[in-house]
């Protein structure tokens, strides 16, 4: 199966004859979705595109995502002491590893795309450009930024809507974007614009779930509200929150009919997503 | 002067509307000594390259330098409160803010490199490549790794220099690199080793300064010592490191000699360096 096959080769880009590299394996090897390198390797397979062409740029968004988780569970950050339904980083190493952990994921990125025999260089900038934009200030720091500085009191929808579009939504665009350079296409809006609407389900989904199941269940703190930041609950009701998501699906189902690909793939994806 | 244009420029790529950006300004803009970016333009100058080329990759070197400080500094690290002669970035501002400046610094040196119009993406592509791998596993993190694992009690000169060869030059050796990529050069052994040399000339006489200098004098704290770290005075008497340091000098001015470029800027340089 095409997940097992990434796994593998995600796994091998970790040299664990370090403590550095022994780390990572810990936090990269755990019970992640990866719903991003999936979107990225459905996207392809609806390009009639071997999917395997996708993973150094699904392994570099997954570096990317786990990096963030990292340093967001640190003490000075969120503080959460458990990760993925085990203790985060910084609880089963220390915490300086756990820093050094992250920025390694982060460099390395770059590095499995810069080396990568799977594109040329001109994809190869498009990609990293694309990666430092929305990954930084552009998307996701500039959307932690707002969240650990923002207070759930004083949140409203359109200050919920702009920490969801950038913390979460940033690698969602990128996720949709990869695959559009891969096939040499050239619709940077639409396939950005499928990128953000894929993250703010995927985050109103995440605040509905933390709201419903129980932190066992889970494997995680409720540290998000623990924390009194702002999660889509500071905003919507439940029910109202169920509707604005049932709503975000059909948008979305509307949204693919003008995609430049067939959406077999990525439509059955979206309902493993629509039904988690 | 050369060296009040690169300051402008590196200013203009800070965007401080955001606090982010606020901080970084207050990271980068102090008083650093841009050693590493001087590098790179002096070797440009000896190739007969207008050195403004080297403007945009200089700038991702020096953020990547700095990130790396900010995130030493923090108190899960070094827990420094002092850098540059002002309070350290997590004292001045918070340590969220501190971790995530770190990374956004990080994750700019590679958009930074990706956007310039100043190279062809053959070469950005080999930058990149080049940054990821030194700024990373084979040179600063895995020394940073090697740093915060070590004990100065069992520190022996082959570990001591395993720990500069890879904290210290690893950035040393990207902006003795670039140039290089820039002038189409291909001697890729002579100018990872150039930047070795130098960084490791550079460490040495950083622990021998701060032996001799009083905290105020260098406006930062002793921590390295402080925290009982791996520093080249843990292995040499201070007379030991004087005449290591004069003789790694004198190996430097005959690798020179092999330079294929003039030398007149770097040996200017370096004569500043020595004087110091």
């Amino acid at each position: 199966m095409l997940i097992n096959d990434f796994e593998a080769f995600l796994a091998s880009l970790i040299d664990d004859s370090t403590l550095i590299g022994q780390a990572m394996n810990y936090a990269l090897m755990g019970k992640g979705k990866r719903l991003r390198p999936l979107l990225l390797l459905s996207m392809l397979e609806d390009s009639d595109i071997n999917a395997e062409y996708g993973f150094s740029c699904a392994s570099a968004i997954e570096f990317i995502h786990t990096y963030s988780l990292i340093h967001d569970d640190l003490p000075a950050m969120d503080n959460d002491d458990m990760r993925r339904g085990k203790p985060s980083l910084h609880k089963a190493f220390r915490e300086d590893i756990a820093i050094l952990t992250g920025d390694e994921l982060l460099t390395d990125a770059f590095r499995v795309i810069s080396g990568s025999f799977d594109y040329d260089d001109s994809t190869k900038v498009k990609m990293i450009s694309c990666l430092s934009r929305y990954a930084g200030s552009d998307g996701m720091i500039y959307g932690q930024l707002l969240d650990v500085t923002s207070d759930s009191e004083h949140i409203d929808e359109e200050k919920l809507i702009e920490i969801q579009e950038n913390k979460t939504s940033g690698l969602f665009k990128i996720a949709c974007l990869f695959p559009m350079y891969i096939a040499g296409m050239d619709r940077e809006g639409y396939f950005a614009g499928l990128g953000s609407r894929i993250g703010q389900i995927f985050q109103n989904q995440d605040d509905l779930f933390d709201l419903i199941k129980s932190e066992k269940e889970m494997g995680k703190n409720l540290s998000d509200q623990k924390n009194n930041k702002g999660t889509a609950l500071s905003v919507y009701s439940r029910e109202e929150l169920e509707e604005k998501i049932a709503g975000q699906f059909e948008e979305l189902r509307i949204y693919l009919k003008d995609a430049p690909f067939h959406t077999g793939s990525l439509t059955e994806l979206l309902n493993k997503l629509k039904e988690r």
